[in-house]
């Protein structure tokens, strides 16, 4: 089975054409700034990528150029549309509707716009990739993968927040988490590595990107996790601020005049590593400039270390302990020095880098001394194949409930 | 030493009357609803204390009506206020400027009038105090002492917010702390309960009244504390929210129409155990209330211990490690049911409550168990006397340093 996974941005749309049964990747790409002038189009694996300037005014014509260079072209991964079985799509905010991932129908389009009041680029922008694989593939199920559904089993000690509850009842507003897929996925392959059931383990996952989540993940059970209503809530990120005293937030808002729509964008975009270091949100560059002296620079990485290690701490007191801790995603991946930083002074709670394994690049691999009670443990993430797996489950399902397919298990579980 | 201990509220004025020497309280009252039709006066020592219905326009109306009840009357303390030697001041926020208890003199005053920007209803109140207390007895000596000075030695990868930079530069906004001078007795305290010096200790302080804050002491110096640029920040209490995703401030600000100053009024004064519960802001009525099967209350009360929890696990995680976790004000020395809510599932980091010493009253004492490698401690907390301490100890050495007093050393150290 095709699946084609989508993952449609405010102003851009990513997606990987997948034969699911075969593990293999047919087609990548990326449309972005999609509705400018700038747009541009970037198609096909590592080898033979090619960047095309296109016009796309809105994300039904971003669709219509991906459809046709998976067809067409030199970088051509299928002869035809039909051979494109299914359509996953990322969608960021499922509320309380969707504790797992779903056929698309109407009612599924209409709570999923229903929820964008909750996160208005990020819903907005799945539902215009929705309505152009239903416009130009009529035909082709679709499954919606949310972010948030690996969060519906918190418990609501854990997703309440302590405001009237009035609040709650009116607004919905509660932790819902973010980055589910991701965390749901390292999860998975961190028990996979371990060797070990994931219901006979306490896992604290780390997925330290550009946004950066921590969850805990107690006997394969989601019980806490550092997002909240929104992706600002937590760690200190790239460019976002985590959880601050909220006081600060009507201070500045008042001293600085800025609207709410303004106070969120500061907080949401020039804060974080960025806000502190004035230098970048990506952590090389902070990196660099803080070997090279600067003060605001070794502060920011201090700062970002010490929220990690906190969140650590929370949730080995929430779960009683941890088996192990996962890293993923960019910082969590590649960045040996950070990684350092954050496990530096929690050796008597058990936990302890090996050095020499921290240098060494490579693939899903530990990372922690063999005499750590603890395992520290990077799985490079993969959402797009748990979008895949999910999309192949549930498309095969049907099938099955419908005839249309004869075996009686999916081949892929 | 006479020392008056005073803590001026916005609208109560709080004293005792200490001889530091003799560790003799002699006298103590409030004055509350200062400035209303209904305000009053209690004066007395426990056993003969009297309760007056009395007009108090203001701080200074209440400071006479306060010097008037130590000198004469049934309850009277002392023959005239030549008795009174010094004067100690409660000063809700020092901000960057007073790192230790200070002789107040036209410059403090002026400093602590700047600071009321971040502490306006605290250190205005303070104001009104000292200047009452000038015009009373102009001739006695004054000391502030600062909530927030136990803080000045937070690293700033603690102090700083991931927001801006320049928001720091222009408004000083950072982490100031609150609850000082309680967290800075019962760690001294905790220290000769254990027998230890406080340089050889990790502790995790606990401050957990209507307010609740907890702090890192990393060998008597304290690394990270939970209340902010404001006492709003971190835990959830009686009526505050603590730390929650900021976008909820707009967020509520936009839908419920609030201007800045009554988003702060929700968060300060309707959130916490309050807003969960629809009942209360005092735990022992929202405990009555879960034990009758109220599903609000017992949310409230399941995260109000979470809260907690996690941040023990966080500052385990900071210090790497903790020696002894100390429980002081209301709920930390009078609430036995969340004292072990706050600490089930913690036996897997070596902290194990005992039961029997749970449920024991008592003044200072242990209440974890013998196999317990972490000891747990609760201290009455006792701000009024470390502002008398920390008064005479000031006012004592400007006497030495003029000549007025010709011993070497305080006898009080």
């Amino acid at each position: 089975m095709n699946v084609l996974v989508i993952n449609a941005g405010s102003s851009s749309l990513k997606y990987q054409l997948v034969n699911v049964e075969q593990h293999e990747l047919l087609a990548k790409g990326i449309c972005e700034r999609v509705g400018s002038a700038e747009a541009f189009h970037k198609h096909g694996l590592d080898k033979n990528e090619e960047v095309i300037d296109a016009k796309m005014s809105d994300h039904d014509d971003a669709m219509a150029l991906v459809l046709e260079s998976l067809t067409s072209g030199p970088a051509k991964a299928i002869d035809s549309l039909d051979e494109i079985d299914a359509v996953g799509h990322r969608i960021v905010q499922g509320g309380k509707y969707f504790d797992r991932s779903v056929l698309i129908d109407q009612d599924v389009i209409d709570k999923i716009d229903e929820l964008a009041e909750l996160a208005p680029l990020h819903n907005g922008a799945a539902l215009m990739g929705i309505h152009a694989c239903q416009k130009h593939m009529p035909d082709v199920p679709m499954v919606a993968v949310f972010d948030t559904s690996f969060f519906q089993t918190l418990p609501p000690k854990a997703y309440m927040y302590p405001l009237p509850y009035e609040l709650y009842e009116k607004y919905a507003i509660r932790k819902y988490g973010a980055h589910g897929t991701s965390h749901r996925y390292i999860s998975e392959r961190a028990a996979a590595v371990l060797d070990e059931p994931i219901e006979d383990l306490k896992l604290i996952t780390c997925h330290l990107g550009n946004g950066c989540s921590i969850s805990a993940i107690d006997h394969g059970v989601a019980v806490d996790t550092s997002m909240g209503l929104t992706p600002l809530d937590g760690l200190m990120m790239g460019t976002r601020c985590g959880a601050i005293d909220p006081a600060i937030v009507p201070f500045v808002m008042e001293h600085e005049n800025l609207t709410g729509a303004e106070m969120n964008d500061l907080m949401n975009k020039k804060s974080g590593l960025l806000g502190i270091s004035g230098i970048s949100n990506d952590l090389r560059s902070v990196r660099d400039a803080s070997e090279k002296g600067d003060e605001r620079a070794m502060l920011a990485y201090d700062m970002y270390s010490n929220s990690v290690k906190k969140y650590i701490g929370q949730y080995i007191a929430v779960m009683g302990g941890v088996d192990a801790i996962v890293l993923t995603a960019g910082v969590g991946e590649n960045c040996e020095k950070m990684r350092r930083m954050i496990f530096t002074g929690l050796q008597p709670l058990g936990i302890i880098l090996d050095e020499e394994k921290n240098r060494q690049r490579g693939f899903e691999r530990e990372i922690s001394a063999d005499s750590s009670q603890v395992k520290i443990i990077i799985i490079p993430t993969n959402e797009e194949y748990m979008i895949a797996r999910d999309t192949y489950d549930i498309v095969h399902e049907q099938m099955r409930v419908e005839g249309t397919v004869f075996d009686e298990e999916p081949v892929l579980v």
